[in-house]
This record gives structure tokens, sequence and C-alpha cells, in this order.
């Protein structure tokens, strides 16, 4: 770990990381965190290439962008990349979160994982409807959305997952925006005109992922059928 | 309509379009209902792209692939240029989806108006931990894994949505193959070692968009502090 140390650039200023390359970070998130279940401590950049189905020059071009965890001819040190990446990340950043809207989605949220394992902590949930309020959920508190302010007063909360109903989006989410919320992540496909000044945006667009399935699944189809033609024409 | 069906080339043949044109289709999908759903009849490439945040030159080159939608001087019929996206997204395919896993996850996407919207149709929830098992969830009939196979001889299923526990995640996706699913749309963060040949596979990494908002807001912050002690030494 010592001499990884010294060769370590500073990582403090990383404004110059392009947004592509965060975008790809989660992905070695993942496969690290596979690599520490095996038990696996070391890998090379082209281990870790094949492994990721992309090429070694990708991989040690992102990961220099960070300062280079890698030694020549040693490879990655697993569990120091990994702690890394999860660094920059923000899995330590301890942030706190809201769920807006407790139906159905709202709740199956609350009951996934993903948020402790990502450093994220679920303080409440708000009640758009007036029926799920007062009732816990999986340990969490549930509130009437009227009480959103005041919760906030007294408690620090970083980020709101938006779950509710469509038509209450917008409104919602410039609440947010004024009890000066750090990022929303938004589930519910409506668009929100904030510049990262403001509040930080991540949508999740379910439908569109469907949609991708769908047109992947109808030409995977056609290119099939265009084969037995051609193969019958043979 | 007339004018605009002369100047359209076949659609036929969509090889050439690239995953990345197909990729941006459902952005386009959620702008064009929301100007119908506004009574918008027809918008010009510049229109559309001031509202999209994306040069009109791209959005030319983007539908152009489909053989051109647009009439010079006209611009584009929102109604046309929606019914043929949404074609060649696949929302008129009328597929089969039955989910797996039916927990807290399982049972929320259920709920969600989204499958309807897409044109797929949820014919059946599996229980894989042996608890949901008989009862129904908004209609749909939800049964134990084991019955997956006796399911799938008497009903078409196209694709298989994995929401079940990540150890089981493997062993179901092999048996949807194995079943001649055509898709599987996967939200559990299991890598799945599948070419399109064998099944299309779609994946939701809902804990990659948590990390990426966890990230840039942590970066927000950090800038907002450089530019803080910038401006307390100017």
């Amino acid at each position: 770990m010592n001499n990884q140390d010294n060769i370590m650039k500073s990582p403090d200023k990383q404004q110059n990381i392009s947004p592509a390359v965060i975008r790809r970070l989660p992905r070695y998130y993942r496969y690290l965190c596979e690599l520490i279940a095996r038990g696996q401590t070391k890998i090379s950049s082209s281990e870790l290439a094949k492994l990721m189905k992309v090429t070694a020059s990708q991989i040690r071009q992102d990961l220099n962008c960070f300062g280079g965890f890698g030694m020549q001819g040693y490879g990655y040190n697993v569990n120091y990349l990994f702690a890394k990446i999860s660094d920059i990340l923000g899995v330590s950043a301890g942030f706190n979160a809201v769920i807006i809207g407790a139906g159905d989605l709202g709740r199956a949220l609350v009951h996934l994982s993903m948020f402790e394992k990502r450093g994220v902590n679920i303080v409440a949930l708000f009640d758009t409807d007036g029926e799920a309020a007062g009732k816990d959920c999986a340990g969490v508190p549930v509130y009437p959305i009227d009480e959103l302010e005041n919760f906030c007063a007294e408690n620090r909360v970083d980020i709101g997952v938006i779950a509710c109903d469509k038509k209450h989006v917008k409104a919602i989410a410039q609440r947010c925006v004024d009890l000066g919320f750090k990022g929303l992540w938004n589930y519910m496909g409506v668009e929100l005109p904030y510049s990262d000044d403001e509040i930080v945006v991540e949508n999740i667009h379910l439908g569109d992922s469907l949609m991708i399935l769908n047109c992947r699944i109808c030409r995977n189809d056609t290119e099939d059928k265009d084969s037995e033609e051609e193969s019958d024409q043979n």
C-alpha cells in the first residue's frame, strides 16, 4: 500500500473528470465488488478489461483520471481501487434522503438494500395522497406531504427521491429546491428544468429502458427473419 | 399526411440504425407525448431542438435514419412522428411479460402504468420465496416459481422481468433462455452473459444511478467551496 501511495497523484481536484468517465465508474464499482466477494486481491488492467469487455487502454485511461491507482507490473490492488472509487462516487458521503410518494414504488424503494450499500440513509417517506401517512414502512416513518417543511427544519435532508404521482412532480421538486436539497433522484419521467447550481437532478427513465428492450427484440426478430430468408434462398 | 407519405423512404430495413440513435429515441417519444398532450400538431426541428436542448442538426440526423419524417418548410407532423417512433420502439409489438420476483419491487412494477403505455402486457408474477404465491397483485395472478415452465407451455411469454433475490438471478435467467423468451429486463444488477442471439438483455442499474447522483452532489459541493474560497481571496 505504501508503494502505491508513493505513486498516487493527488485526487483532491477532480474538476477535470469528464461526465462520461463518471458514468462509467459505477460499473467498475460493481465488478470490483464481485472480485472482493471472490477474495481476489489484485488484478491487471488486461484481466479487468477481459472481465468487463472493454479495452485495457480504456481502463488505464479511466483510472488515470484520478491520479492512477495501478503499479507497473503489479496491477491494481482490488481493495484499494474499490475504496478509492467508492470515495469518488460519494459512497462515504453519508447523505440523508427522503422518498416523496409512499405508494407501491416509494415503499418498494425503501426495501431495497441499495441505499444502505451506497451510503444513503432514508430518513422518511412522505405521502402525497393522504392514505399511507402514519404507517411505518420497514421502520421508516411515513408523514403527510404537508409536513415536509417542518421535518426539514428539524432534520438534515440532502436528497429527495421523487416517486409520487406525475401531476405533483414539478411542485414537489420546487419545494425541494426551496428547502435547499442538494439532489433529486427522479423516477417519474417528468423533465425537471434545474441547472446543477440549483439542484443536481438524476433521472431514472424506466419506460425508456422498457422501450429500448422492445425495440431491440423487434430488430432481433427482423434480423432472424432476414437471415432465415437468406438461407432459404441459398 | 399524403405529402409526407410521398417523401417517406421505406423504414422496413432498420439494420443500419446505430444503437446510439436507438437509445435517444425514447426521449423523442417523451417530448412528443408532451406536445400531443398540449395539442400541438406540428413542430420545426429548431423548435424541437430548443425544447430538448440538443442541436437541430442532431434531430434531423437522428430522424433521417428512419427515412425522414419531416417536410421542408413545414416541420414535423407531431402525431405522425409520434406514431412512427412508437412503432420503431415496438410499442405496438404487443409483447407479453412475466415478472419474476413478487416481493416489493415486483409488486411495485405491476402497479406502474408504464407497461400498458409501452404496449407490454403483464400476464403473471412468479414468486421465488414461497410467500406471495396465490395472492393476486392488481389483478395479475402470482404463481410459485416452480410453475414457470407449465405456465409458459400454455401461454406465450416474450419478456421476463427479473426482480427476484440476487442469488436466484443467474438460474432464473437461464430458465427464461431455455423457455425461448425473447428478452430479459433485469433490475437486479447481476451481469448476465448472453449475446443478443440467445436473448436480449436490458439492465436497469438503480444503484449506479444513485452513485452518480451522490458523486455529482459531492463534486458540486467541492466546486461551490472552491468558488467561495476564490471569492474570499478576491
